[in-house]
């Protein structure tokens, strides 16, 4: 069995700087590890018991780089990715990848779908495969674990009290489980978005089809100041694909922001936009601009190519040096 | 020892309907409780496993209300009580109470501070008492538990191999511990915001500092439609408190929407901002009116008062009848 | 010859409520004039000599409605007619008028084309007219009349020491001139714009291709005034066909602003939005909702029907009534 | 008598550029020499029958500059130099002026007040003086002259049938008529503004009190065209003092705009909101940047300074190069 024949290789991106060693969201067998195998096949991978884990250890040298979770379809954001990007020492996300969420039911070797009596697997997997698991294991009890990898772990071992786990098929390859049952969710469009991360440092080079992340706290809580910051990206053609509120920690109804929007902070129209964004607000954290994994380009507001851009300011040149 | 002499008697207020029995966030012992106490002191308590739970106690009529965390001011949103709310049959938020996280670290009568080696508590309590530790405990190993309440439950078995849980001191009195130190985290003003559900029916009455909850669906996920919907509140000078984006489940990139603003339905610029969105959206659904626990009036734009409407309206309608 | 076989006959809309007795901006044989008999053709018709003594001849009830003209399309709105209307006891707009601009030049019976040198006519029309004056009659000297109907009467006179008049042709008639050539301006497709005033009271009934006039003071003259003036329409989804600032007389930098919308004030959206616009300003006079003269329909955003609207009032009234 | 006098010498700026000879809107004796003497008192002067005439003087190079009227505090805006700097070669708007509008009575010397029968004057002066008429010469009759200045120039010879002519007292001055009563207007603070234009060429320096001019052509005309070119200026902080539709020429409903705003263009928040607006018009005119004469210094928008731009153009030279 091997698990990477189930993810499209359509419209994915390998970044294109090799890294020698990377940390992940571990333990081995996450659907992370399956990501960052998609993004560096030939990395030296190093798991960490959390986000903050394998982001500090690209900070402080022990890994090239890091690969952690950033949204899930279903779930919605991972704060705390969001939280350890905005707070910690500054990083640069250098990639990304869609990995499509697919649960298999695994066993240790023998084990036949009858036998099946307790399963051990992480709440929010349960969730996704509640479906299967009443249309298939009726009788069945669902212990609940910390991570599904950490289950396939503990399923693994020829004393454990656990018939099977509910847990990506890259983590049966690692424990020397059986797949009994693969793609077993409920949804089978269950996609996470994973990141690449970096230290600070040489951007990607634009394609066409970028995306750009940054955080940004408000210079003070008024009324409308989410409009006003909108309004930084609308008024030069730069559409959002992603906003999230997350608390300052300085009280209830105290926010600040991270944005996702369409572009490279080399295009015109986004550097101006950010610009804009880092004049109004109190501070600005550039998170990266990289390759999007769906490739998709986005489509441009009539005067807002870099083209338009140089033009307008060569006219603005002209004008002020008194050539009208 | 008293927990509810710690949490400010001001600007509290108590939801006027009392309610026989009310479902909350369990086990016995968690904040959600302490909250709910708080909120309706005569209800008996029933307490479940989890906010889903607690809410469709609610739904099929086990319970009068509930009362569920909705965020706190470290960890930001509790996102299954956001997506509980959006996606389960209606239910309505009829309060909120705003309660000081305050850990205690508690031990089996006897036990001395000198004596803690192990200690017991939920990661994320773990997380804001690090300080703590490292100072007064620094040789303690500290183990995960699924909830600071649990903690406090484990502890309290004479047989537990844990000397201490860091927990709610409310937990404390439940299980016969003793409260070895109090309010130790490291941030001294951490806070969750809980909300008081109730089946769908008649709203709690205006109080001139009221605060209303909803969701949004946009109609298409264009470039500017989450402007859109911020102008519709602007326009009727109607402030946002809050905002969070949440996956609709169909992949990355569509999101629906939280909002809390300032002010009752029952305003005349809410009805007016709300009916727009509704208007504009594919589908709003509408959370409560419920006074703000801080009881902090909105600062009202000039022309928004529910007078400024009514007069607006009789203009119109001499107009519309050609009484110019 | 006859005068109104050159104006379209197409989306010209007569105003059904039939007026015995009109005034207009004179003396006979105006643009004017041949608008009002194009509205009202049965109707025994008053000269003026300026827009104010027409416009005052509704209000103290010499005449029952009035026609002056309220934009060219290439000399811009008529201002005289935008202050009478913003500052007089308050009158109705009932209807609108789109006239092609023709020039004819009239002469005297027997006058041949060669013989002219010396023409009589207002400035604005003499601009106009230069292109053919130029080609057609090179050596000819153009002297200033007070109105290009003024002119033809002037022409008419045996005695008159001028050879013709550039004029509508309508006053070619009035005064026994002989049309010599016709539609000689330069551009063919000039129009005046004028419109019908009633004295307060019933509106003409909605036809689903209207247009509403208005006029709106600031309350205070702050930077994006404009712009929230201009969000309230855009909010509701009611799109401006023209904007005049006009000073208030209190000096430089103090505007007041005349807008034309598209839509009937019984309609959801522009109700609503001049409801707005009313509580965010310190006075808005209403002028009239009246047919188009174009008859184009607007295109309708989204949510913005009157259905919308009443379904969004329903939802809203249900919500209040706590039947979420 | 000496006219100037009664002009405020506070905040007027004088151009700093002297020029030998400039046009302006003749005959001698009219309000725009008036200000023109102000802004460039010892240039030579030279009367042109029209605003057209005299900003064809300076493009053919009859002349150094011109000075010509642009608004009036209750007559509006003067469409024929919107129109003729809209349209015509490019010119530069390189000062303003802002002149009282004060009207004289004006008689032959010998002429006493109770003699008066017959008052030559413009009409616009008539409807301005109204008041002052009918309290000191009941009786009288008025004559409509084409300007002020041309009415004192008829008065002043001594067959004149009229036995006095309101002016501004610059014309009694021309034409040896005694000032028999000062200051008649009914509004005592009427202003006309008045423009100094030059050929294109250098800029006036930036004073921290400027003003810019421009003109906008859409580039479509959609719903919400207007909406957009505000929100450039809003973005940047830079507030609209004037805001004029204008007609342009293709029909009823097509409209350009002219627009001053505060600040110079060489004010970065100027410049990009100017170079916003080109990227999203057809075309942009610019008229000029130039000391306000009311030097009245903006309110600053925080986040919009040169400084600001600065340092975020900095921020942003620095995360592109990768050091982040």
């Amino acid at each position: 069995m091997e698990w990477t024949d189930r993810t499209p290789s359509t419209h994915q991106l390998r970044y294109p700087f090799p890294m020698a060693k990377l940390a992940y969201l571990g333990p081995q067998g996450t659907f992370c590890e399956a990501a960052l195998r998609r993004l560096q096949p030939d990395a030296e991978r190093m798991p960490c018991p959390n986000v903050g884990a394998a982001l500090d250890a690209v900070r402080n040298g022990e890994a090239d780089g890091a690969v952690v979770p950033m949204e899930n379809s279903v779930e919605g954001a991972i704060t705390e990715t969001l939280d350890e990007l905005a707070w910690g020492a500054p990083l640069l996300i250098t990639g990304e990848y869609l990995l499509p969420v697919e649960f298999s039911l695994l066993a240790r070797p023998g084990t036949e779908l009858g036998q099946i009596k307790r399963i051990l697997t992480h709440p929010a997997a349960h969730t996704q495969c509640r479906g299967f698991i009443e249309k298939e294991l009726p009788g069945a009890v669902v212990i609940a674990a910390s991570s599904t990898a950490a289950a396939a772990q503990e399923v693994a071992s020829p004393a454990s009290p656990y018939d099977a786990a509910i847990s990506p098929a890259i983590a049966g390859e690692y424990y020397g489980l059986v797949e009994l049952a693969s793609n077993i969710g409920d949804r089978k469009d269950t996609v996470t978005r994973f990141v690449q991360v970096s230290p600070p440092g040489r951007l990607p080079e634009p394609t066409g089809a970028d995306r750009t992340s940054l955080v940004a706290f408000l210079r003070d809580d008024h009324p409308g100041a989410l409009l006003e910051m909108l309004s930084e990206f609308a008024v030069r053609g730069v559409n959002l694909s992603r906003i999230e509120s997350r608390p300052t920690g300085d009280g209830i109804g105290r926010y600040f922001f991270h944005f996702d929007c369409e572009g490279h902070i080399a295009d015109a129209r986004v550097g101006e936009a950010i610009s804009g964004l880092y004049r109004l607000c109190s501070g600005v954290r550039f998170l990266g601009s990289y390759p999007r994994a769906d490739r998709v380009a986005p489509k441009i507001k009539p005067g807002t190519t870099d083209t338009d851009f140089e033009t307008a300011a060569e006219w603005l040149a002209r004008i002020r040096a008194g050539q009208v």
